[in-house]
């Protein structure tokens, strides 16, 4: 169902197409062409203006060009992949700068047309500010990084802020929120899940830094030092670079795996439960 | 409950059995012995025309084949075992090849009797170009294979695909469509909880190529070679070939490990409740 | 509530404790005595003769012994325990095979008082051939094996057959019922699950042969081989003796080991749903 | 809302503050101040006495001592932080120890304001013999160790036993309420869950035991030495310090473990809904 602002927009560019040729009328008519532009590039750009109506072609596009910039920013770190290519990575680079630039700057152009009875100029402060505002910032200043320095170790960290802009899709994404929601609905349970296995952890270590300290000094010499091997066993990945070899040490890393096995699994459970109710509530609520 | 056309299958093998000898009318009842012949060759092949009576003894037939056949193609490529027995192997190979060269001309006739108003050659080609058709096709083309090259690297990824010949008991078993319905039905929150994973995951390969990436160059030099890391940390398989050295590095992989044993088993818990779904639905369905 | 033979049994019990003094009435009165010892020893003996009144005393010192003989035989095994011990070891398994003698005599010789219309001799067959009363009898032959033979690698495997002792606890415990209800109930679907992760075993093990195949032939040399891979993998065990080197086999693995995290997690959540099933429904059996 | 005794206290402080400066009046009135102080100082350090309030101010300082004083025990065992740190280190520890000093004759000394009608000497006494009282006491001897000692075996368990301060937190949180909950009405499940989970890593060492006890005896050359194998492979950890090499060990491992993750993640199921439920419960006892 078209919305008033859609009917004037249809309206202004029929009036744009059919040919604004009189010179007379300019001032207020360009204005208008203006103000209906900036409104409908904050349509294109921003998804909660198109409630019902999914995401725009631009939000794809810039889905797409987030998705295809972390990639680049992925494989450029690998030497076997880069240094054969390095012309076509900082092409494909520099046309993602441009882009990411231009984005950031009709962001802020129509930021003016967000909902509220601000100024634009306080609108467009605001989504400056704003966490996306300042992620999109700082992200583009990391792409135009290598223009103002040649500090190799500060450019070795800010290739990987450009990973970073993986965060955008978090404006065109509900799984972000649903995770929001099943943190924030569940946190006292998680709070109280995670204190248990993390003084089952510390208690894990301790055992072991007790059985184990003085016959493998490297790897349980000390607490923070078993704190790895408590870690390791109780997510049950167990790398095997550190695992107890005394029969005391083994009896004891038992005792501690199995209790660890329950502990661990409740905050995953508590999670997952969470993230399907936020899902279906949502789900509810779209279909209302 | 016998159905119309079982009936008719009945009378006609009667008529069969208590002899056509007479010559006179043989054109006409050569040819209603034939298309009832493939009527009964449909339904001994073809679990869906069999709703309610379970698969028949050819179906049995075929699935003890395919999963002979299976267990054939696995051991071959065991040298230690494929040596001193390579006769019996190619016997064996030769006996099921034979058997679906003609399960696969079975098919393709009597695909003729699929429900329908198509004429005969219709369903056929409709046969041919089905999935399942051109599985069989394809499997029955790498088993007859060896007869018309010699090229060793091409029959080695031949052999292979006899395996695949276990896809064909897709057609009688109902896990696959379980599987598809749990996927399909729940499509939107696997989405989320993957892409959740996958940030995750490049996220934890970001950071240890950051933390380790100078110290461990062969393993954590690039993101790309630190994502087997992060893959195999996520998964809570732990081989031990990679893991981190530094406390620095030990920290890190401690905190991605813990939020990704929640985040990797948000998927888990939606496919395993998509699946005993899809298996309720189906049980309820049956026993109207 | 005391039953009717309990009432018996105390009648009788006073009157042998009060003297059976007078000889001329013996012969009736032993008969008597006996055949009531009989059924207190069936009764103390079997749990199902006692039901709503818990474990009798004679249980709970059948279920120590054999908790304490599988204990021996465990640490039996560890030559720097048994070597210095022998002494003791064989005196506690001595007073142990006594025990479980005179257990299996008196449980064949109360089998006459099991409820049911058949004679005594033919209710102490049916003992004899139940599936407990062949394991006792296996179980006691084992333990009796020293005296009969020197057959050093017979009596090896005689002497794990005393561990087997521990499914004597069968009989006093549900757990093994609850399992069983779990795996028969759940049969289509665990079927259905368990198939869906053996193709997927397979097929990652063929997808590794083919990629590794070559590389490290001695860990994915054939099939068979690449399947303790597959298999060590998609348990999320990662003893890390076999893992894929090359790129590809490692992004190979990658998707096989997240396609069957959520695979191999079905049969899982399956039986846990079963099993719990199983232990309300005899919950409020129980309270009815 | 205030209660009676807030209102008690906070007019008596008011008269504390405002001068009690006649001195004929002192005996009395130093009395009922005392008294009041000694209810504050109870309400102030007892979460119970507090309901519906929170946490005092009094138990947050303590929480953070607890924590802090941990993370002191944790880090001082670390030579390569203790050694050159060590005058810092005792510092805090000192200040710590006389903080809990303090704060258990506080407790010793206001427990006599605790609900019932016995006698202050028996209140006292009976906080003193409390698992929490025992416990505060032991950490504060281990605390005050190192004046009375100097045997630098004895000092290394004590330095541990100031971890245990962490057990304090019991006293604040609910989350030991809810394990226990959990625990004890679902105690019939798990223990035969955890039954069958130990019948299994028994079976399992046989199994591996007879299999390569003569190939890897170091490894698998006794049951006890067995079990190890057995318990990191059913929790799924795998460190690879020990795995089979055999065909057959390797086959019976996979049966093994596949079998085991099943029954491994039963316990861990029936924990994790007994945990939530204890949650629920709570919460709506809360609300009520």
């Amino acid at each position: 169902m078209p919305t008033v602002s859609d009917i004037r927009t249809n309206h202004l560019s029929l009036q744009i197409r059919s040919g604004v040729s009189t010179l007379s009328q300019n001032s207020k008519k360009a204005d208008a062409v203006l103000s209906n532009m900036r409104l409908s590039t904050y349509q294109e750009l921003e998804p909660t203006a198109r409630v019902g109506r999914g995401l725009s072609c631009t939000n794809y596009c810039i889905i797409f060009a987030v998705l295809f910039g972390a990639l680049l920013a992925i494989l450029e770190t690998e030497p076997t992949l880069y240094d054969p290519f390095r012309g076509l990575f900082e092409v494909a680079e520099g046309v993602l700068t441009i882009l990411f630039s231009v984005e950031y700057a009709a962001r802020l152009w129509s930021a003016a047309d967000a909902p509220g009875d601000a100024s634009s100029l306080a609108k467009r402060g605001r989504f400056f500010i704003s966490l996306a505002g300042l992620l999109d910032l700082v992200v583009l200043l990391a792409a135009w990084a290598p223009f103002f320095t040649a500090n190799l170790a500060l450019l070795r960290i800010v290739r990987l802020a450009r990973i970073a802009r993986l965060a955008k899709l978090g404006r065109f994404s509900r799984a972000a929120e649903h995770l929001h929601y099943a943190v924030t609905t569940r946190a006292y349970e998680l709070l109280l899940a995670v204190s248990l296995a993390l003084i089952l952890l510390v208690a894990g270590a301790t055992a072991l830094y007790w059985a184990e300290g003085t016959v493998q000094p490297d790897k349980f010499g000390s607490i923070p030092r078993a704190l790895w091997w408590s870690a390791v066993t109780l997510t049950t990945i167990g790398y095997g670079d550190v695992s107890p070899v005394t029969p005391l040490g083994k009896f004891i890393a038992v005792l501690v795996a199995v209790a660890g096995i329950g502990l661990v699994a409740l905050p995953t459970g508590i999670l997952a439960s969470g993230f399907s109710e936020a899902v279906q509530r949502d789900r509810k609520a779209d279909n209302q």
